[in-house]
């Protein structure tokens, strides 16, 4: 069997995270989210804090850039995340079957074979009940707080890329998570893999 | 079985139109793409020529828009043919089971039940080849004619609704019709459909 590499970007609360870890389960191959973190923390030196505190979104403060760059080649602290992340998607792409959630694993891995690259979104209000029901964020501000995680996201993927976020072109698929549901978004990608590879 | 409406909204050159009419066989349902136009005309009375010459696009003359109206209400004749268009969708969905191609059709059915609304894309240099090779369109400027098509029906489609053409969250899918290929898409959309509408 051929090796399947299957990135999944989502809009914050389209239930993205959970299609992937669970499309994984299905295909029997790896699944990578905060777990990449743990690589890339690993293989860069950079502790693993780091990572998460600055996950997918962009620091932004132009003071920032300027007091902290990493290593000898003085790059911007924000830039050597990334290109630890990007190393370390690409590295597990190289070895193994997996899906990978978010991080611009797309980008990363644009020259490989064998990759499915899938975005799903799902209705503003689906994502804000999924906001407040499953993440635990207070009503008040869950849309609010939605629209600044997807900007935050947008912003991340568009300053690290040559792409644009959320562009149809970009994926081979595109899914609203809402028309069938979690379990049924599963069991289209399921089938659409399966077809993609030709088993 | 409750009434199952598909529009397909696609770019130039990806196969949106064969793939839609493969779609509708499956399901034994209508197709509508040019035979939309026969009954915006015979509804309308305006003469089908006028449908084809201006189908989903703008004419873009604010002297042709001065100079033109049409009937008591003094609309721009563009107007009018838009219209004729959108009844003449809205009266097929109310009636019948179908697949309607492009014209605005998910802007025309947003209030609308049982409608699925899918995009279909393919990579550039595919849509070139399919010009050249299915429409006869002159190699020489293939890449340019199919880049107008798309801005054409962009323009048209972003002027004439309160929607954004091609952005992932006004349909429940978006296919890359070279992923999968043209029978191949056809299979994983009519897997959907049937999922869709829980047969």
């Amino acid at each position: 069997m051929s090796k399947r590499i299957i990135t999944i970007t989502r809009q914050y609360g389209s239930g993205g995270r959970e299609i992937g870890e669970k499309l994984a389960k299905r295909l029997d191959i790896e699944f990578y989210d905060n777990k990449l973190l743990d690589i890339a923390a690993k293989d860069s030196g950079i502790h693993k804090t780091h990572f998460e505190e600055s996950d997918e979104r962009r620091t932004n403060s132009f003071l920032y850039l300027l007091s902290t760059t990493y290593g000898q080649g003085g790059v911007p602290f924000d830039d050597a995340l990334f290109f630890a992340q990007l190393n370390a998607i690409q590295k597990i792409a190289s070895r193994e079957s997996c899906v990978i959630i978010g991080r611009c694993a797309d980008y990363a891995l644009r020259d490989f074979n064998n990759v499915v690259n899938i975005y799903i979104t799902a209705p503003l209000e689906d994502r804000i009940k999924r906001a407040i029901n499953s993440y635990g964020i207070g009503e008040k501000h869950a849309a609010e707080y939605v629209k600044r995680m997807d900007k935050q996201r947008i912003s991340y993927y568009n300053y690290y890329t040559d792409k644009r976020w959320g562009v149809p072109e970009n994926y081979e698929l595109c899914v609203d998570s809402a028309a069938l549901g979690i379990d049924g978004s599963v069991d289209l990608l399921e089938s659409f893999i399966k077809m993609y590879f030709k088993e």
